[in-house]
């Protein structure tokens, strides 16, 4: 039977099945709003007539500036279903970026949130958007000259005839590379993409949450569709918290504790954010119903066990703008025999693939598939929500002859399937012909408790090639003990491995989606 | 990205991330035989590669004769890996009904267990098989004169070169309609069908398992794929136990507490039995990790609440031959406010239907879409598992023409969601122009200790069209009181629902995949 997966069935199913379910969007004073998901699908639909009505055809892209919001909930679902795509912004994209990816899609429409109106000023004048629609999320429904009001705009329209959507292969929304290697490239998701991710989440090798989960995205929604989290907990029949632009520790903390939140999605800052908020509590405090998923950089050990303490469960998820949110997820099999502290070092590494997916490791050019061997490798992937290019075929290199991506890191697979990325290709060292990984130097520096934070990257060298420099974030504490650290790392490392420079920095630069900016700091080193 | 469902994915997947997940696959005599998820990986492969070489081409139908044990799972993967469409043939049909499907499949091969050759003896003269597999199940490895070695042919394949599955929508497996209406009609399940229906399984709405379950499924894996079972727990990473030909009471309460089971699935007739072994024990005994479905038939209340005081948690899958397995579950809502009574009316009902169907309900032609006003019509469905016509085209009146199947069942949907098979379009009583419903009936008449069974069926009436008559067994209890069912009866229906004759029977008819069989009951009225 002919039965297309495409997303106006995820909202079909959410209404029909789940329609009593809530959804909570937090505004940014903290008050919540609350609705239900047959409210969502009406709205929704509303939009798209709206969308179709004002003249948008099959494959327009509409573009959204916003947080994580209701409004933004309901773009996901209505712009697909009037056969459009969603281009959702980066709110933290500088304006020249915000204008390079508008004009980049060719997005004919924008949602923009009232309180980002400033930062879509500054983007505007390099912009030829035909209509823009402003949701009155902070303050009143009062648009400035030349916009519209979102709310008015999705309930003027006449009838509710709605496309029908027969290409489960059609794009759906489309999402920009955090653009760490030259300018941000687009990656557009279908339908299918979309709906078998959300499934695989909603499994038991995903999130597997369900209708007695309490689900907060913390990570943004603008960051390859919050991970995929809107359309899988919506098909799922979850509660689904939207936390709005705050996600500080204490903002989180508050929403965990009053609305009895189960899962939580964020990178890594976040939860240490959110761990320090609960070390600051006054009362003990247990949360053993709590899972988070961490994302987008590998967790430190530290943070891991420190929501242990909590009794709360971290785990991984890993993925890539190209992958249309996770491919591997760390969950724990039964059969490892883990003690406390192996259970960590399971939970550090990127996890297991997804039934939808595909992970291989190639070196010098050969498949290593033999998992008894821990072979290493670059990391390449395919899978139903694997993207096959980028928008206009850009960088056509990074997908192999027979259809796989590079993904651009390095990683290797244990005896039981767990995927570990050791490094970005580009961020490992290669000194006198063998591998360093940085990331296992940072850990061990950061074990010192003077270290606040740090970044081993490569410096040019004549003899060897190249060889490791640590950047380091100092703390406070005056009884900073260099000899200390250079210890613990001469007793875990090779020689070779020891980097050749310990330089204070006051504050490591990161990147738009926060993840630390190797290049610049390579730059400065080439700089001194 | 090109990335086809098809199961050779489900397999890869299986061996690459849980390949030492074990299978546990029970012998006749009840001995065991453990193996793992890279052993089942490795065999099929072999035999798909051993069909290959044997010259079976894409779309070959083979067919096998089996019962749960771990060759028929190596066949559930080979036969479609080789290109080819696994029959599992029902061995409850009569000869010559094996016959008419093997002839009407076309089966080119066949693999049977040898304690089912004798069966098989009854239909092969009337069949042209071209080879026959014979797997030592019982006995030794010593096939009879025209037959081969399942084990030698599955070794004895020179490369393990396979066919590349490159449409997801090509056929895989075939299962036949139990053929109370007419002959058995042909189901083929498309790789897609069966790698979403997995995958769905394993989701929150489905059955949830995942690496951390012990899953046993006593529903025959001759009965529509074991409802997904062997796809879905291979995919899931869960372990998986196959309990061969018994799986009486006593038999599945040995392996749930050796084997510390935490899921089963397979129709009330042995839940009812199960309970019976429970309830037989001496010491106390409490199981609330233990999970059943129950699917095939609706279960009675008593059952429910049965398995409840042993803490075991029983819901439904509901589904056809139809649909792949099931499509919808009866997962509890936390949102219903429930107490324990009203839990078992939720429970009672058939579920909600998973995210990968759609069902609506018709009456006089039109839809009713209203969910506020628990609308009751012919229950119509489609979905990704849901096929769109029978082999050989054969009813295509099975069909509207908007592409629904009409499943022949009368349902209703309640506000929440969830919908109840009323019963079969063909099993109600239509009495002056108004519905009466046969199980509803049954239901109340079982209340009573001296009813061991209970079937209500219709006999035409010159004056009402047709009139409810029940048939009962009795128990042997001497304390048998009519006059109290009435009564029961009395205070719970209008009056045109009381049956006009209770038929005392010393056993119900059953159908060969065991519903009660109320053509044959109507025939007995007719000849009376």
């Amino acid at each position: 039977m002919d039965f297309e997966l495409t997303l106006d069935k995820v909202l079909m199913h959410a209404e029909g099945v789940h329609g009593e379910q809530e959804i909570l969007s937090c505004k940014p004073d903290g008050t919540i709003e609350r609705y239900h998901f047959r409210d969502l699908a009406q709205r929704a639909r509303k939009l798209a007539a709206a969308l179709v009505e004002a003249g948008l055809k099959p494959g327009d892209r509409v573009a959204s500036l916003m947080w994580n919001n209701s409004a933004h909930l309901e773009a996901y679902y209505a712009v697909p279903l009037a056969g459009g795509i969603l281009h959702t912004v980066n709110v933290r994209f500088r304006p020249e970026e915000i204008a390079f990816v508008l004009n980049d899609a060719g997005s004919r429409f924008l949602i923009v949130d009232d309180n980002l109106l400033k930062l879509w000023g500054g983007a505007a004048p390099d912009c030829s958007i035909e209509r823009i629609f402003v949701h009155a999320y902070e303050g009143e429904d009062a648009p400035e000259d030349g916009m519209e009001s979102y709310d008015e705009f999705l309930n003027s329209a006449n009838s509710v005839q709605l496309p029908e959507l027969t290409d489960e292969r059609a794009g759906a929304t489309l999402c920009y590379t955090g653009g760490t290697t030259g300018r941000p490239k687009g990656v557009v998701y279908s339908h299918r993409a979309l709906f078998l991710h959300a499934l695989t989440e909603m499994s038991s090798s995903g999130f597997a949450y369900g209708v007695n989960d309490i689900v907060l995205p913390a990570v943004p929604m603008f960051h390859v569709n919050a991970w995929g989290i809107p359309y899988s907990t919506v098909m799922a029949g979850a509660k689904l918290i939207l936390p709005g632009p705050s996600v500080s520790g204490a903002s989180l903390l508050r929403l965990v504790e009053e609305e009895a939140v189960t899962f939580m999605a964020g990178v890594p800052t976040v939860w240490s954010n959110f761990l320090e908020s609960l070390d600051e509590l006054e009362e003990d405090c247990f949360m053993p119903d709590l899972r988070i998923l961490t994302g987008g950089a590998a967790p430190h050990r530290t943070l891991i066990e420190g929501l242990d303490r909590y009794g709360i469960k971290i785990f991984q998820g890993w993925g890539m703008t190209e992958t249309s949110g996770v491919l591997a997820v760390g969950q724990l099999k039964p059969n490892l025999g883990l003690t406390p502290e192996s259970r960590t070092s399971v939970l550090i590494k990127q996890g297991l693939p997804l039934p939808i997916a595909q992970v291989r490791l190639v070196e010098d050019g050969s498949v290593s598939s033999d998992k008894g061997t821990r072979p290493v490798g670059a990391i390449e992937v395919r899978g139903t929500s694997v993207t096959g290019s980028y928008l206009h075929g850009l960088k056509p290199e990074r997908w192999t002859e027979d259809g796989w991506l590079r993904t651009g890191d390095i990683g290797e697979i244990d005896e039981f399937g767990y995927l570990t990325v050791l490094e970005r290709e580009e961020d490992l060292v290669k000194s006198g012909g063998e591998w360093i990984v940085p990331r296992d130097i940072e850990d061990v520096i950061l074990e010192s408790k003077w270290v606040e934070a740090c970044a081993v990257v490569a410096r040019p060298d004549i003899r060897w090639g190249e060889r490791p420099v640590a950047f380091v974030v100092l703390s406070d504490d005056p009884s900073a003990d260099w000899s200390g650290v250079k210890q613990a790392l001469e007793a875990r490392f090779p020689r070779y491995w020891l980097p050749d420079d310990f330089i204070p920095i006051s504050a490591l630069p990161y990147t738009s989606v926060g993840k630390i900016d190797r290049k610049k700091l390579k730059q400065r080193l080439l700089e001194k």
